[in-house]
């Protein structure tokens, strides 16, 4: 697609192009070749700086090549992530101009998508708009809450200005036609992940509102917070607070699965701001939002307030999930609907192991606790446990509990928050609906 | 549940029952005691005839019991198939009179979870009734379509006239007041898989109507066709022919996201009677279906007739899929969106490896087949062939044919067809939308 610059970014380079490079192992090699994106620290053989320089500067465009010095492509470099380089063309020594020519064109072919895909009514407004690898823009995360876009620049690579005043140019040309037109369009924020700026050794500064350089419009007051809809429930975001951006809009479609299914009375495991909570209380009797966070719930309760049309009594506990199941299992306490959506317990490979344990006890709990006909839903979000390990680990559950469980539906993450194939690691979220006899 | 029989089935029995029994491996009671719900012939280690005959009866209810004689349960015993036994009741010595009562609250039970969540609109009108292990009821299978209700019995313990007469009451007394109330309810037609009955080694019935020993009504005329809607697009059934029942019901809702995602020009392989590509044409401007069947392209033609709504210009072509896509690929044809719906190459596990190679071949040549950003959705019907494997097999012919693709959804059966946990095999279906670029 960038044959204009081609010249500059010839298709053969020798064994050491004048530009920053790096030697991988064979096995890195094998695995870029299939279509992986990611070269860890561990598999690199060899730092080749620039001419003239005497180490790699962090986030420069280095090429990738294997031991035998065959050009693989172009990534971004982290001098501190154990993800060393995030490959962003298979073309070799791509120039920084290049570069950003491409990320104009995939931030153009990203918003079409979600153009197509999401959100799903004319009445809902909040969706990710760019998702990192999936949409071929390693290390940058938009999200919109209606008619605020929360940016984040995650990697050394793409937390620079150029990055930063592109991507707001792009962004607010191109959604302000679609987001208030009456009203003067969006408001662009970005807001750094702390834990993974610490992890990428990046600056913090602090979170805040973008203007493109060619705007005059700087002087107007900073928007902070806003009210979304998704599937038709209306939801406080506030862009100074939460524990993440894009808080739960990977659940949207889950949340309105859940609606569909349950009935009765319903527990929440881990309702954070009350996304399936509320979601149910449009089919349940009751519902019980459970989180550990009280701030969290206090936005919660603020949700229901926004939705009055909501005729399930609704109540938010301050608890641990894992005490709280125990007690209730004890105390004989029967649910009709049972949603459990724990925190990622497997932040690495290694936690997996723990991680499968957590899942294993919440769900028997779950499944113990649910009267007969009853509704299990159960999402996992741990990148590192799959799909059919987490299958495979609620079904030991039902197989303890001695429960007959029927499986509805496996769902995912929305199409607005695609994977790539090649890349495993971007299919992360996991969703069973079940009936459990 | 079954509490009036408990004195007939007591829950300890001695190692030698007064009914047959079968005695089975460790490994397979193991799987047993894990939910599994299926002994295989190899697994049994002894069977135990009941006390005065000298074999079991094919279709007989036999206990189960582990090699030191502990009773795992009951199950419809065959004489026949490789799957010996199947599990219908976890208590030992279950006499028939129970096995039918338990079918009658089975069946209601089935039906009372289709009313909830199938079909999802009011103007559609066929779904899957009854789907064997996944609603507790093993070898037995009906399927609505519109006031046609076609029931299967599969094994030997179903196809017999006790459970035949039970289905037909219940059945039409329960569909009776929902189907079609002024013009006299629902016609029950019983059609007997050649192929599982050669397996069964079940005689081979002419298909036909089914009325319930106490209706008058047996006068009627059999009705063998019918029209049916799934999301609001009609198609023919004609119950005296067709692949099997259950025709594609199955792809529903797959139906439906294809329709979603469909634009331009479209291809669709394996075709069938339509599906696919008469839901694509309600987005694309033009649509080719493709199936090695003429007869079934005839019926597609005919339900293109009965929408007439839709815009595309619909052609349909008598190919072989592999052949077909070979010589399109070398005149350079190329499409905006592909459906691959290939019948199950891997009906056995070891023919597992030639079905991976089929789907590589299959999803390769689509694949480069694809104008960039077209879309492909790819379907694989394999039991054999678990969802994480085919999703590697597309991976890798997105690698080899050097295109990025983006998974925008992972989907499998509708919840009418669902599976059952402990038994991986219930999960057959697997269905990727994916976006090439």
């Amino acid at each position: 697609m960038l044959r204009k610059v081609e010249d500059r970014a010839p298709r053969v380079v020798t064994a050491q192009p004048h530009g920053p490079a790096a030697a991988i192992t064979r096995r890195a090699a094998d695995r870029l070749r299939a279509g992986h994106l990611w070269v860890y620290r561990s598999d690199i053989e060899s730092l080749v700086p620039p001419i003239g320089a005497t180490e790699i500067q962090p986030g420069a465009l280095i090429t990738v090549m294997d031991s035998r010095g065959i050009p693989l492509g172009t990534g971004l470099y982290s001098a501190a992530s154990q993800i060393a380089v995030r490959i962003v063309s298979n073309e070799a020594a791509l120039p920084r101009t290049a570069y950003l020519e491409q990320l104009r064109e995939r931030v153009l072919a990203a918003l079409a998508l979600r153009d197509e895909v999401a959100p799903e009514s004319m009445e809902d407004d909040a969706c990710r708009l760019i998702f990192s690898e999936a949409d071929n823009l390693p290390g940058i995360v938009a999200d919109r809450y209606n008619d605020l876009v929360i940016l984040q620049l995650l990697t050394q690579g793409t937390a620079q200005d150029d990055v930063r005043n592109l991507l707001t140019e792009v962004l607010r040309d191109r959604l302000r036609p679609n987001i208030h037109p009456d009203t003067g369009g969006i408001t662009l924020w970005e807001r750094p992940d702390p834990k993974i700026r610490e992890l990428e050794q990046l600056a913090h500064p602090a979170p805040g509102p973008l203007h493109p350089p060619h705007h005059q419009d700087t002087t107007e007051t900073p928007q902070l917070t806003t009210i979304f809809t998704i599937n038709g429930l209306r939801f406080h975001f506030d862009a100074g607070s939460g524990q993440k951006t894009g808080a739960f809009l990977d659940q949207r479609l889950n949340y309105a699965a859940a609606a569909r299914y349950a009935t009765g009375s319903a527990l929440d495991i881990c309702t954070y701001q009350g996304g399936f909570a509320l979601h149910m209380a449009q089919n349940c009797r009751q519902v019980t939002g459970v989180d550990a966070s009280l701030s969290a719930l206090e936005v919660a309760d603020r949700n229901r307030e926004l939705n009055p049309d909501l005729q399930a009594q609704i109540e938010w506990l301050e608890a641990d999930a894992f005490e709280l199941l125990r007690e209730y299992e004890s105390t004989g306490q029967q649910y009709d609907t049972i949603v459990l959506d724990p925190p990622a317990f497997a932040k690495s490979k290694r936690a997996a192991e723990g991680a499968m344990r957590g899942y294993k006890e919440l769900n028997l709990r779950a499944i113990k606790m649910l009267r007969p006909g009853g509704t299990l839903i159960t999402c996992s979000c741990s990148h590192h446990v799959p799909l059919q390990e987490f299958t495979e680990v609620v079904s030991s559950a039902a197989s303890d509990a001695g429960r007959r469980v029927q499986l509805l539906e496996t769902r995912g993450a929305p199409p607005d928050h695609p994977a790539i194939l090649t890349l495993p690691e971007t299919s992360y979220l996991k969703c069973l609906i079940t009936r459990v006899g």
